[in-house]
């Protein structure tokens, strides 16, 4: 495999991202200057260097020279410590937080869980969420899934998982609410939605 | 003006047609079999015959010839009476009860009110819709509009039109929920609807 | 069936229409005026009035109340009579018509072969098209079809067609030259638009 | 500025990535094993350490350590040396060379020149193309650039360009044939491609 086809299958991973664009990738590095490409690596290579892990909502963020284990959100004690969102990756907690309504805890799954088969424990962070609920002690815990067959069934499945933590806890678990979201137009909503939308109406 | 141009012109007022596909169809039924034509004209004229306009919901029905002054879901006495979803169209309405979440009475408005510029009160059925009420008399009116500017444009128009009914009869208004409809991501939603999507939580 | 449904139908039946668009198609008639709807019937109904299939190219054009036999291409003497394009559809008439750059005769074969299956003898003018070659003695006959399998296959079944009266009359078939079209970037194209562009070169 | 907002700048830059896609790039790169941005930056590194540009076609192709200055299809010396085509990319110059229709020798522009405002001499490679086609002595020069507007400007750009050579050297300069690509249908052409498609007809 030539350089060209090994970086074009390594472009060929990233999301929404077919052949022939990989391919047009590579090729448009190689008519950047060398000096572009050289920078490129080097940002790649600094998300090693320079971003950790959060040790309570596990999302990523800068901080390995600063030796922080808790990112700003985690870190910061004027937030709301009884409430706490499960999302499933980084951009939707970065998508609530930027929508200004929201000034709880986060915790970042890491995955779903696919309609069809098991459940892969070892790539949702089910531990991890056990543990940060058993030393947060939440009032509530808010479930922010897609509103998708496989978001709606990994909903289910932090349910179950919470479940025994919760008799113990007594925490409330919630779901986004469902209904009309910016846009929709009824000629155009599907049953449930409509069905949401008339039983969260008010 | 040949017969053409003049078809074409009124297939270009149809719903999402441009020029282009206005011409198609013209071209299309010059193809057809003169029969193809003939039925076609007929249906057309045939909505002039047998289509009314429900005397209750406004919305169209078929009825020239029994003289039934309602439609099939006004007329029915075993639908709930005390309640009434308030549709900008038709299609809404089929839609609606299409999804079986709801069994009360229906009124069609007609249209919306622009975001810029004045309601234009005789293509909203304004008037029939106070007098709906009036004769209704009931518990609970539910606005079921587009979530859009125009649609919350007009949701804000419907209320202050059936304010006055309303502080004499003293129903409740709500509209339909906000939140994430069916297939809705995190990643792609906006601020108003996570807004939304947590203020309905449950 | 209601008429409603009857309509739907019918509108399904249109170029690139579904059933969503169909129905939106019948409710957006509903909610015109009566006028509207009359006038559209009757645009229909002039078509089977008004429109006549022109003797020597086929087209559809106004004349029944005149009792033209030619259309206004075919009828005008100025134009070269020693070239004859064949199409698929009034509408690649017009659009070759409308390029400017054509003087000669036409005739619309009206259909296509499919590459798999028989030709459908009945659907296809062969026997027009065999006449009015007869009749104008042509120096050159060019296949204008869809640069497509079906529009290729077409091609071969019409040369095979014109063959024996070929041999009889000695005039040339020719095709539509194969290249880039408008807009073409290199970078898409196929195979065999690359292979044609460079032995079409010029 | 993050090295997250960092990557995604210069992800940003890539060609049909937009502000989002470029965040769901770096999100993407943070979920991912630490050895698969290893990998990526890497990658990207080879194509500084392995790729040099070749000598006469300018096309970047696996030779630096081996020291060759010429690209496997500019150094095979069984290829027809008479005839030079004049790309504007490396990814044009692989889909021709993928067509299988061409056995002659290329260049690579490296660009085109805007509609509006100057060529910028300094990033199309003119002075290189002079050189070989002064040194190629080729027969024929074809120009293979996009059937856009700017693919035109960049064509007359060319021929002017080496007009003075044509004289001296007395080579052809032609253009890849206009006519029907695939998949063209008549019905959605524009006159520019039916006037190409039949004066190119055979």
């Amino acid at each position: 495999m030539t350089p060209i086809e090994k970086l074009a299958e390594l472009f060929l991973r990233f999301p929404g991202i077919g052949k022939r664009q990989a391919r047009r990738f590579v090729y448009f590095l190689l008519g950047q200057p060398e000096e572009t490409r050289t920078s490129l690596a080097q940002a790649i290579e600094n998300l090693n260097k320079e971003i950790v892990s959060c040790a309570s909502c596990r999302r990523f963020f800068i901080g390995k020279e600063t030796q922080k284990e808790l990112c700003d959100l985690c870190g910061n004690g004027s937030r709301a410590q009884d409430v706490l969102i499960v999302v499933e990756k980084d951009i939707d907690l970065e998508n609530i937080e930027q929508s200004g309504a929201y000034t709880g805890r986060y915790f970042v799954l890491g995955g779903t869980v696919p309609v069809l088969g098991e459940p892969k424990d070892n790539e949702l962070r089910t531990k991890e969420l056990l543990e940060l609920t058993q030393n947060l002690k939440p009032k509530e815990i808010i479930i922010a899934l897609a509103a998708t067959p496989e978001g709606e069934h990994t909903a289910n499945f932090v349910r179950e998982t919470l479940s025994p933590l919760q008799k113990k806890l007594k925490f409330k678990i919630s779901a986004l609410g469902r209904g009309l979201s910016t846009g929709t137009e009824l000629e155009y909503s599907d049953a449930d939605t409509i069905k949401n939308a008339l039983s969260n109406r008010g």
